[in-house]
């Protein structure tokens, strides 16, 4: 498995990007295509209030089948009833249209603003022109539908002569509780579609699952493959490798570009007495305000870590036996506030990444968690959102 | 039952406050206590790591019986070991030698940085010669145990010929999880420990109970009552309606006082399938950091009181049936963004208090939340807590 270095399409896929008019400016749609039919599979938001483009992916990822993606960002198409399920059908429909494929083929994403219509005359005339601008470079799709994300994600890797990329955005509205974002996987590797859907959960597990900038879940999320067969077979394990490896870069890359975070925040839990709890407790920490705003500030103040650990009620916890280590220094031992060198600390909490490790001490399960610091960025970027 | 405009404590009751040096500068010490002999009963924190003073108050509650409770801010006594415990029980006794009582019928109450000892001589000579200074005025003592409340909060009310106080501190680290922050309420009503104790129960309910600042759980909670009986028998209903109204009265003063909070905020979800899930939808709607900036910025990006709801996965929510009113303005009909005049609702989000009524409409349970805003003053508060 070989990491690009500079991330690109497999074989068959292109990709463009242009600003359609939804946002006031900057690139807000995209355009993803295979040449061939791929095999396809999707993770959808668990939200009771689904976008449209969700009831539209629920429909047309059954057949397993897609030709394209068109994402657009400024509006989610969320909570705009009828009306919204029509617009995400037109969208289609136009992509369809300017690849010459069936609208069946392929599926739409949103992202932006709940609750406003889509500007879809806009969109469709967008969409003309897109497919003949396309290439093979997976950042311009990913800037195409950035919202508050300040970097455009997109990664790739080579396993078996084949090329696995996976473009995706999401900054902010993201937990889990599936999925978290807008991600797509590209494959030209064969998969059918259940064995991509399989790749995806897996993959997702210990990446999107335990993923939260700001315990919201949005309502428009999806985490789709599609896979086309263009370079042959690859080993099921190896391909699997790469989604996992690539879902766990992404989802990395997606909490270090939280809305206004500096840091990224890894939380591992080990010695629990099931994965269940060993998952809680770390999101109870990597989403606990007192501990990002201590992460953000540097403040070695890490009885925050036990109070985010000890606020887990329900879950099986022997205080005497906990430990914790953050950037690498005991700073709980059995319990108690250990004696460590502040100094030390504070400089390594400067680091762009925050490893807080605890053992519970009363069991074998562990489990993680990824989330961010959270700063004045986080509530300058959504006290306006709407009206910005 | 009649409201004091200027709280006051009830006949027999006498408080004091003091700098004795825990913080750099402030009140950091209160004495609370009763001329005689008071009926007592508690509720704890649930957090799995409670502070000393919280292992004594378990201990000591039991009997229920108390003559005093003495308070120190700006260290918190908790993951403090043996030491910690030693040091409440040496406060306590400082206190019962001060008051001339029994050290076993003095609590003990600390707030302020986890992890740190107290300044146990300190404390101790602070405490000498406080009870003659003691007067009747309850915001005296409120302000001996203010950490990051920018206002001391105490209210009191008069029923049947007796008086009932309640003195409280609370700012973060406040969520549901019994309880959520420092309250004492003091009465010269007669009541046994066993109705006390239902008394709180009854009354944390709809306000302690519900009220979140920032879903973090402190180490060192506890809402505790005394009776002294000193001025006869309240009818059980009368007495508890007071504990209730006083009860929610405190919880929105912590609310609308929460780090950096512009705004006071009440939800209320009706409709429901069941109570539990009444009050965790309006839970999620409350601690939701999107809602909250949405508030904090008058923003009318109402998309995000959907997105909330919808995120309570495990409730039973149908999206078409769900209404919902922000600042009295029908903003979500049958779960479609209404039309409504935004100029006019962004004036209404300036009011100091923010009411989002949601109905669910699959059922006729109900329930409620109260939270507040987040702001960058919440951020500036919680970077450099244990540092300033």
């Amino acid at each position: 498995m070989t990491r690009h270095e500079t991330p690109r399409l497999p074989s068959g896929f292109r990709c463009a990007a242009k600003h359609c008019g939804i946002k006031a400016a900057g690139d807000d749609l995209a355009l993803f295509y295979c040449d061939r039919m791929a095999n396809a599979a999707g993770l959808l938001t668990r939200n009771h209030f689904p976008g449209a483009p969700i009831l539209l992916a629920r429909e047309r990822l059954k057949r397993g089948l897609l030709r394209g993606v068109v994402v657009n960002s400024g509006v989610s198409n969320v909570a705009t009833g009828a009306r919204g399920i029509d617009d995400a059908r037109r969208m289609a429909a136009a992509a369809a249209a300017e690849l010459d494929v069936d609208p069946a083929h392929v599926l739409v994403g949103s992202t932006g603003v709940i609750g406003r219509p889509l500007p879809i005359e806009r969109v469709e005339a967008g969409i003309r022109g897109m497919a003949a601008e396309a290439g093979s470079d997976p950042l311009v799709g990913a800037r195409g539908i950035m919202t508050t994300d300040r970097v455009p994600k997109a990664f790739s890797l080579e396993v078996e002569g084949a090329t696995v990329s996976v473009v995706g955005k999401g900054a902010g509205m993201i937990a889990p509780n599936m999925a978290t974002m807008l991600v797509y996987f590209f494959t030209d590797a064969e998969a059918s579609s259940s064995a991509l859907r399989e790749m995806l959960w897996a993959g997702a597990r210990d990446s999107f699952q335990v993923l939260s900038v700001d315990t919201d879940t949005s309502t428009s999320d999806m985490v789709v493959a599609m896979a086309s067969g263009a370079a042959g077979p690859v080993s099921p394990t190896t391909l699997a490798e790469a989604f996992a490896g690539l879902s766990e870069q992404m989802a990395e890359a997606i909490a270090r570009d939280g809305e206004g975070a500096t840091r990224l925040l890894r939380v591992t839990v080990g010695g629990a007495v099931d994965e269940v709890e060993a998952r809680r407790i770390a999101r109870s920490v990597a989403e606990s305000p007192l501990v990002k705003t201590m992460i953000y500030g540097r403040d070695p103040n890490v009885g925050r870590i036990l109070m985010a650990v000890g606020k887990c009620v329900e879950c099986r916890i022997q205080p005497d036996r906990v430990q914790a280590e953050l950037q690498g220094m005991a700073v709980i031992r059995d319990g108690l506030r250990a004696d460590f060198d502040e100094t030390t600390l504070r400089e390594r909490l400067g680091l762009d990444t925050v490893e807080i490790r605890i053992d519970l001490g009363v069991g074998s399960a562990g489990g993680r968690a990824l989330g961010c610091d959270l700063t004045e960025g986080y509530i300058e970027e959504n006290t306006a959102y709407a009206s910005s």
